[in-house]
């Protein structure tokens, strides 16, 4: 099976026109939702290196780097807007890969339509067939791909840039085989990095990467036609057990951007029930934090497993403490970026609190389910169960969950007017919205 | 153990000036052997495509893209000079692990020293280094790495070309742990992509990585300080049975860089025996192809498993021909890249002597041995038998028949005069020497 040239020939062959408004509106969603992440990122000092260096390279003025009033080539701008937007571990999820779709995607397509002068529609269409791709080889590869340790947002997340920038451009089939391969051949990301500046590093190199793959394909760089399904290839070195039905299977306009979902709070998943519950407490029941007396918290067994730090000592340490999970959630009634400062987490408060909280494994609850029981000091119990978690398929967030996501993260950055502009053009985007119009609101 | 502190510690540690003159003297060899064969292929369709790339995206005018009066940043100028360098298959190897050296880290050096104005001692003694961080990295994961599909050249070289240029630039421990680990995230290149124009990129994208690697890390970029030996980090995914003593045990000022060996043919080592007895029917016994009645060829197994291509149509399937090679060797006295062009393929002389060939497996033969029986048309009988054919660890090319190879490459871009000028300074390469002059002879 030409399983390489199946996948080119469906990327080339769906007509964009077709692309059904359902999976437009979800793509919208994951734009409003990754241009916040990024925007609110753009100052971490990860970016700051990257810019530099962009700088001492040098480059044409091509594409904006987000919320940094600075233009640089396409294929840095792909880079540093790639790692900005996973700085967070904010951005959105495909949950049954956990691919991240956007960050390794949507930085290469912006990039591209500004130089190019494109339309919103363009950049949504073409980020539709971004997505596609990449799940579809994520499925392929997966679970034994990211068991053994590759990060698949870097590695699944290049060709899905490979394949929607060459859907933009207009690639024919033999240029999209031949990017597919150049994409194939630099799969980028070891899980070991998890914890340092070169995980959100990860899907910017996959942007630029793909990105790059695509323009030398367009201009006649050549690859191997069997990229994908070789035994000397990518799926079958990175995996143990490809499924190439994945690939192959016809895409019947059934998109699996569909199910795509977002973050409601900065920090890994298996930690959101119980934030969910927590902030209940503040919102509507209205209690204050030295009304406590305990909280007994139960979970599914993988959030002890993953988040069980009883006292973190700073920003990143907070993220695998379901404690300070709780805690913040009960405080702020959110955990954003902002309730995992180091001087939220090392606050006398936060601590207090964190403290009273008593987590216990649950293997009845499925993974987007907690049950909370607090006790407080005059006696009265409160107990709240949250069946599907705020964030989950079953429970998406809402269009204005997105927008409140969105203002609270560029909050710093941007004015409420200058935010409520952007959310407005985001919805409204289509075939009359030049990408450059939407890249100036950001400014 | 930690694999990775240990190698950034013994990279940062050694002092260079401590290399003996038999490392520097094979590096300057290295140095010839590369340049002759990046400058032969300077003018390939798949540079002019890196170029028109490169332009297109812009990038300060660093350092030189070889062989075309050019400049552009050192990220491009690596990434187009190791490919170029790799594209006539007829670069350097280590022979135990199948990796080219120079390819994918005397470019990034070469840029680096361009810019900052370093000189040649500074080249070599930094590429002596990163041929021991590559090669020891390759000698870790081999032969399991290999057989699994990855293109060993593009994938231990990122880390050389890390080494090497962390080195050259003075980074600290940290910095370097740190320039390993983004090196590490990166691996390039899959089997697959062998006879594409992709594989030749796997060094250049080594290189322009290797480099972006340092330069992030040099300016406070983080990565693990486990990246090598992780559970979920480059080796033990990437390979079924790591060695790490091979990255553990201390540098003792012997180098790896002694076992470097050149290829005289422009084509894979197992037919270099073939070639050599073949050409000695021309040099040593002065036959003319038409006195050939018949050529009975004992060959190693691995010559018919690899180029057992009877009837060669184009320049590549060539490569893959050992009828070709033999038939290009007795009528040429060579086999360069000349000798593979599609109007020798398919010329009748060499048509008509290759079908004369026959080719014998001999288990007892060596991989640098072969026995040829000629028998010409008045029933003489000339037989050959190649002990060590040239290029081998026992008969290695000497500098006379590397500046030979050298002027045979580059003699359609530079006059006599000039090649012994660049050839003369590359044998004078010291701390006297700015490795601008040598650039700029070359252009």
């Amino acid at each position: 099976m030409n399983v390489t040239e199946i996948l080119a020939e469906n990327i080339v062959d769906f007509p964009l026109d077709e692309i059904p408004e359902a999976a437009l509106r979800e793509a919208r969603r994951s734009f409003l939702n990754w241009l916040g992440v990024s925007l609110g990122a753009a100052n971490h000092p990860s970016v700051d290196i990257l810019i530099r260096l962009a700088e001492e390279l040098g480059g044409n003025p091509q594409a904006s780097i987000l919320g940094r009033n600075l233009k640089t080539n396409m294929y840095y701008a792909s880079l540093i807007n790639g790692t900005s937007s996973h700085i967070f571990d904010f951005d959105d999820t495909l949950l049954n890969t956990v691919l991240h779709p956007s960050a390794p995607v949507l930085p290469a397509l912006l990039a591209v339509a500004e130089y190019h002068d494109l339309t919103a529609f363009d950049l949504l269409a073409s980020f539709v067939v971004g997505c596609e791709v990449e799940q579809r080889i994520a499925l392929t590869i997966c679970p034994s791909h990211y068991r053994q340790g590759w990060h698949i947002t870097g590695t699944a997340g290049v060709l899905g840039a490979a394949g929607a920038v060459g859907k933009m451009l207009g690639l024919n089939k033999g240029q999209l085989i031949n990017a597919l391969g150049l994409a194939s051949t630099q799969p980028t990301g070891f899980r070991e990095m998890f914890g340092s500046m070169t995980k959100p590093f990860h899907p910017g190199k996959a942007a630029g990467n793909g990105l790059f793959s695509a323009l030398l394909a367009q201009k006649g760089f050549t690859s191997s036609p069997h990229s994908l399904e070789a035994a000397r290839g990518f799926c079958r070195v990175t995996s143990e057990d490809p499924d190439f039905a994945y690939l192959t299977k016809p895409w019947e306009n059934s998109w699996l951007i569909l199910e795509n979902t977002y973050k409601p709070y900065a920090c890994g998943i298996v930690t959101h029930p119980g934030i969910e519950a927590a902030s209940r407490l503040k919102k509507i029941h209205r209690i204050d934090p030295r009304q406590i007396k305990n909280i007994k918290l139960d979970v599914h067994p993988l959030v002890l497993e993953l988040t069980g730090k009883q006292e973190p000592a700073n920003h990143l340490a907070a993220k695998f403490s379901i404690y300070h999970c709780v805690a913040a959630g009960m405080i702020f009634g959110n955990a954003g970026e902002e309730q995992f400062a180091d001087h939220i987490v090392n606050s006398p408060e936060v601590i207090a609190l964190r403290r009273k909280v008593r987590a216990t494994l649950d293997s009845r609850l499925k993974e987007d389910q907690a049950r909370l029981v607090a006790e407080l000091t005059d006696g009265t119990i409160i107990e709240e169960f949250v069946e599907h978690v705020v964030g989950s398929k079953e429970n998406p967030m809402s269009n204005e969950q997105l927008e409140e996501k969105f203002r609270e993260i560029t909050k710093t950055g941007l004015d409420f007017e200058r935010q409520n502009s952007i959310i407005s053009a985001i919805w409204e985007m289509d075939r009359k919205t030049p990408v450059r119009t939407i890249i100036a609101l950001c400014q």
